[in-house]
């Protein structure tokens, strides 16, 4: 079934007319057939829909919504910290990342970052990035589509990343070996109404965090590094090991 | 540090003396040069070792070898039972399961496989697969390169999985909604011991398991079908997001 996202509230029994960018979208990119059903998440969660009517020239259609279907998303917001990298590494994070259930990727340039983004650049992939992530969002039967920004330095995201009030900021560190992800997650099964705050997992570039990078980051924002075990994984596997780690360890891989 | 693997048993202090394919490698892929330091990882574990001479044109190089360096890989072995799929998905399955710490991938062709091999095609891709794992393992900083197969048929691999009298067979199926991976494992950190076989993650192709195929592996492995919560995941996504789980579970990510 196919599943797409808008930004409405969703009322069950009435219809639903989407134009401009979503409509177009809906009637020309995804071609909707009237009678076709599928799921609608709006602002308030997934709901089932009918198509009732589609204009293709017009890059409109109406919708009549359906009952609310169950939420899939886990209770856990992760923000994946992913330091940019060359060619379609970051793509591929933000895909898989999305298919898993994160809350959101915030691409940064960090000191070893190679293939820094002028701002044109930097604009387009993020374009790019978002389409990538609604599309695995949907595949993947998600309720939300995961924000994705891009910020020029780990200065830049300082203001934003305050303002989340983060649960825990995790750096995922190759050069600790003692402090494992579980260990600093240290969640217990009942503790889960107050992770009110997102869980943030930093993921370094190829050639590592800095001193600097490593001491910016304790002292901003009381980041601890941890370790993913022996292996050394590439910096576009470790995020989603990562994630997958905390999802189990939360309950959120099917208990 | 690079790290290459032979068949050797190691002995500190012996000299030893690579030629044939590995020597080849050695001498003219890796071009070793006189005097470098690096990790060999053979019969017995990682050692320390230098180079004391390589020959570029015979294809032959003598390293001195030193002590061993600490074991990295997971106690835990980890099967993957992944189906075949199109494109170069499995190339990657091959290289981030390698990465995260995985003992074997086994490919074969399910009843919706798209891209079944032939025999000529299907040995070409084993070999590629084999140099990815490699590589990847070298990477990785593993002990072992895990062994690749290809299978055309689920009754081909029946006789080789039964020898292993694996430790539990968990299928990952999206029709499962109960019992999570977690839950199936159902691993105490005191029962290492027992944990001679292997863990084994079947991994479906993008048209799910047939029901002939699930009663199939319920029957002849008494496997467990198993959730991996809410998100629908891709078959190159599913295997290395299970595998993380489990080694999180028994405390191979870091603890």
């Amino acid at each position: 079934m196919r599943r797409v996202f808008v930004a409405d509230t969703l009322i069950p029994g009435q219809s639903l007319v989407v134009d401009g960018q979503t409509g177009h979208h809906f009637a020309r990119v995804l071609r909707l057939e009237v009678g076709e059903t599928l799921v609608v998440s709006g602002a308030n969660g997934p709901h089932a829909a009918v198509a009732v009517s589609v204009d293709g020239k017009a890059g409109t259609a109406t919708l009549a919504i359906g009952d609310p279907t169950p939420r899939r998303d886990p209770k856990v917001r992760l923000l994946i910290v992913q330091a940019m990298a060359k060619g379609d590494k970051v793509d591929e994070v933000v895909q898989r990342t999305t298919e898993l259930g994160v809350w959101a990727v915030w691409v940064v340039a960090m000191e070893r970052t190679v293939g820094r983004l002028t701002a044109d650049r930097a604009r387009a992939k993020v374009i790019r990035w978002q389409r990538i992530a609604e599309e695995a969002a949907s595949q993947s039967q998600r309720d939300v589509v995961p924000q994705v920004a891009y910020y020029r330095s780990a200065q830049d995201l300082q203001t934003p990343l305050a303002r989340l009030t983060a649960h825990r900021v995790l750096l995922l560190d190759e050069r600790e070996t003692k402090r494992g992800i579980r260990q600093a997650l240290n969640y217990s099964f009942s503790e889960d109404e107050q992770w009110a705050g997102p869980v943030v997992l930093v993921v370094g570039p190829e050639g590592g965090f800095s001193d600097a990078e490593r001491a910016w980051w304790a002292d901003t924002f009381l980041a601890q590094s941890v370790t993913l075990g022996g292996r050394i994984l590439r910096t576009e596997t470790a995020g989603l090991v990562a994630a997958a780690a905390v999802f189990c360890e939360t309950g959120e891989l099917g208990g």
